[in-house]
């Protein structure tokens, strides 16, 4: 891998464009150093280059690409892919194709960056619709990685095990973890449980030809516990499972608040708890969990949320910047290629039947 | 229906048995008042009688019927239907197969409750494999019914009507709602989101011809914020969708506790804002929403949770009241009645067609 590592941004993406992004290089610069990473930033050279002066960005550690044409937040897809080609979005990826930079962050429109990084980079693997998205789920053990929350919709045993070797690479690759321990999400943990592609997944997992350190099925509230370091499941039901989590995160603190508002005295006791509180809520500090990988495709493309700010962007980067730097890509290549042998031997009948 | 209510009770279910289920009767009596309900009540007469005496609950509001036999928390379904005959929890189904008592409630073992309860009081659904369990669900707006959360894997669209059906009979029939609106668990609010069963479920709803309110597709976070009264879901997303709620709540609960206990200034400020915090764990304690019904059979059946206290088991009890007091079983028979005309009719070629 060439030094410096480079990565590509669309600096126009997400709900402040260049505000946050430029920010988000700066945040990324002040926690991590920038030592051997450089940026090459896409979009509207004026509001770029302003921002990066009002935020003294050191004019070393990265370019402008100019771009007039922007992909809005609330295009479609087809409308964005028709109409994308020379936007800060496609050119970011673009830079990737071409070998010149090695992973790209975007906190642009989901759909349209879903689709264009599939028509501009294409999948890798074969089974797959459109790329997975990890979610970084904060645990009690630290935080484990859900794939896919919401990408392919009906999935069968071939895709989930796209997504275990997918997850166990990004797993790997961000959090250091030599080998992280796989689940499959289900409705219990006995081998008879669950719909015929959970099964049939769990049975080609436990035969273990892939080398994943499989742990069996897992079940939803396995999932906070921190029980597996990557937790597998077609995009459905990871897409409920995420959004009932926030909806349960949400309801929990809205009836938190309103019980240390309810009086005087419990707005002295919350005072007083008040540090202890903040300590607690930067453990579910999205920002610090912003950067959901797109996985499956030739490259490396790490969506930011879109309301995300410079620090959340700056993590997104992170996330970009440890995958580039490490071997995830020649590993979920080398694992693809495996799968697809095994799929092959198993479709093909053994050599006695044909005898 | 006559008067008074007869509530069949497994006296020997769950964890703890007699102390929670008489315990139960007297909670009930003491909340609710006991007019216009009567109890029977299933297992050791010995121990029954001892615990009945203990509470000193009123000899003129229960009956027992002894016997020996108890199926065990740990016992399979298969082996619990061969050799459940004559126990508690099969004794008490078939006082309401027989006609004699209007609802059964049990904390006993839920896979060998459910397939007795198939065996004994056969399903009123067609389409339905096995009872569907309903999740009551504490949102900002007060509580949300979720089925099925767990016995139905794979859901065509004619189960997911069944459980709207079967759902908005039940909520209104327990909280007063006169007429419940109901929505559709998906990953998106647009009529082409998810696979092709809820598709399919969406169209047949908007048809309305079952004259249901039907709201449209809602995503995991409208559980909690309470968008609809019913949110129907097949059984593998809705177990997902519940116990991934369930461990995040504990997650939350977990690290408030570590927060608020992390120090002297934090102990104190705990201590003062105490009984705030009292009030709201009351917002989501389980003994207040205790009791989920297994729809779908031909009878009123209430599954307690197998550790719920007495006064868990006797919200249990008041859900079967309010179920066997309604008009729920007629309601539920007329819908599915009508279910089947519009199927049927659905899968009947117009006269154009055939002309």
């Amino acid at each position: 891998m060439p030094t410096p590592i480079l990565i590509s941004l669309d600096a126009m993406g997400g709900d402040h464009g260049p505000p946050v992004v430029v920010g988000g290089v700066r945040d990324y610069i002040r926690r991590h150093g920038g030592e051997g990473v450089r940026f090459l930033l896409h979009g509207d050279e004026t509001a770029i280059a302003a921002e990066a002066a009002r935020l003294r960005l050191d004019a070393q550690v990265f370019e402008i690409r100019h771009t007039d044409k922007v992909v809005a937040m609330d295009e479609k897809p087809a409308q964005a892919m028709r109409r994308g080609k020379g936007s800060s979005l496609w050119n970011a990826l673009e830079a990737v194709k071409a070998g010149e930079a090695h992973a790209v962050v975007s906190a642009g429109n989901t759909g349209a960056l879903m689709a264009i990084s599939k028509l501009v980079l294409r999948m890798a693997a074969q089974g797959l619709e459109r790329p997975a998205i990890v979610a970084s789920w904060p645990t009690l053990r630290g935080v484990t990685a859900v794939l896919d929350v919401g990408a392919n919709i009906d999935c069968d045993a071939e895709q989930l095990l796209e997504f275990a070797i997918m997850g166990e690479a990004f797993h790997a690759a961000v959090h250091g973890v030599d080998k992280p321990t796989i689940g499959l999400l289900n409705v219990g943990s006995e081998e008879m449980k669950g719909h015929e592609e959970v099964r049939e997944a769990g049975r080609l997992l436990r035969a273990n030809t892939l080398g994943l350190d499989y742990h069996g099925f897992v079940e939803g509230d396995d999932i906070a516990k921190g029980t597996v370091d990557v937790v597998v499941t077609d995009g459905f039901t990871g897409n409920i499972a995420l959004k009932t989590a926030e909806g349960t995160a949400r309801f929990i603190s809205a009836i938190l608040k309103e019980a240390l508002t309810s009086g005087i005295q419990a707005k002295v006791g919350a005072l007083i708890a008040l540090p202890a509180l903040k300590t607690m809520r930067s453990r579910i500090d999205p920002s610090a969990i912003n950067g959901g990988p797109l996985l499956g495709l030739n490259g490396i493309v790490v969506k930011s949320h879109g309301g995300a700010t410079a620090k959340g962007f700056g993590n997104a980067i992170r996330i970009a910047v440890d995958l580039a730097r490490s071997d995830y890509m020649a590993k979920v290549s080398a694992n693809l290629g495996r799968l697809d042998q095994m799929i092959q031997s198993a479709a093909t009948p053994p050599p006695e039947s044909v005898s």
